[in-house]
């Protein structure tokens, strides 16, 4: 295969995330998300949203992140957040499907998306941490905007939420603290949300 | 409302982009795709693809220009390529949606959103063509994939295919080659689309 095909051929694979549903639903609650619409809707928000980081950041590596943070899931599925034994097995799933996967690539293609989700799953720089608040505020967004509909199936404590967010205001910390007093906050009032601990 | 609301009330509205269905089948042809699944694979494309670009051009403006392009499809709905009763009244409908979707957001955002989305329509500058390109080759290449199902649906004639990308090798040169040669031709020879012209 010559360049062009290779590059194409993973361009086809990637359909494939269009297939891939997510836990969260959309705001009309008419059903779940995938993978692809996800990615776009996180791309979305770093272009509109990058003045909040709490450092500046090169806003072309964030996109590029948030693009194919879940181009893994092709091989390893979605986990859902709260799915403890998911999560055990998740790491090494995923690095399997980046090995097959960033390998449909011409080398030098192949070597830079695989650095680019290498970090952000490292979850060190700027970026990669930028990235991880916006995939968790975007749910966060969808969730208080079906007044809970996720949260209330799941039966989620507000105890998981701050684990699960426990590093989201490393990229930000003004929008972690808008996903709190606006997005959790009122469903705790409305019991959505599991009131198991305080929220500050 | 205060700026970080008006931008979530924009990435809220945006969600609907979700539901807003096209005529290209997933590669596997079991639905359809919309509009942000067909947003977030432009993307992916630009990512990949931009070393074909007839000129040098800014990688980031291409990308938030396909991220953002079907934005007014929101109001104005899906115009299929080769429905010519839509065609006729796209650019007025799209335009009032433009002003609507685009100014739920802060001023500043506002006008450089509106800017680059007019840009992309204008189709002058090299980051506009590309995106274009893209536009084109994307629709085409899963076609290919599913054997040329929407082409025969809709009966699609050569003709009409070369109308529709006469301005598409205006931003790659090479990708429209790779278009006529491996994405049309194949299918010319199936019969999955019409043939009643010359592709050259």
């Amino acid at each position: 295969m010559n360049r062009l095909e290779q590059q194409m051929a993973f361009i086809r694979e990637l359909d494939g995330l269009k297939q891939i549903g997510r836990q969260t639903y959309l705001k009309d609650g008419s059903r779940k998300e995938n993978d692809a619409e996800h990615s776009w809707h996180l791309a979305i928000m770093a272009l509109l949203l990058g003045e909040y980081a709490n450092e500046e950041m090169d806003l072309l590596k964030v996109i590029s992140m948030v693009l194919i943070h879940d181009v893994v899931e092709l091989d390893a599925g979605d986990t859902y957040a709260y799915d403890t034994a998911g999560n055990a097995t998740k790491k090494e799933r995923e690095s399997r499907a980046a090995d097959r996967i960033f390998h449909l690539l011409p080398t030098d293609q192949a070597s830079y998306l695989r650095q680019i989700w290498d970090e952000f799953e490292e979850q060190v720089t700027i970026e990669a941490k930028f990235a991880h608040t916006l995939d968790n505020i975007q749910p966060m967004m969808l969730n208080a905007a079906t007044n809970g509909k996720a949260w209330k199936e799941h039966q989620v404590k507000l105890s998981q939420i701050l684990q699960r967010n426990a590093r989201t205001g490393e990229g930000s910390q003004a929008l972690w603290e808008y996903g709190k007093t606006q997005l959790i906050q009122p469903h705790l009032e409305t019991g959505a949300i599991l009131s198991d601990t305080d929220i500050n």
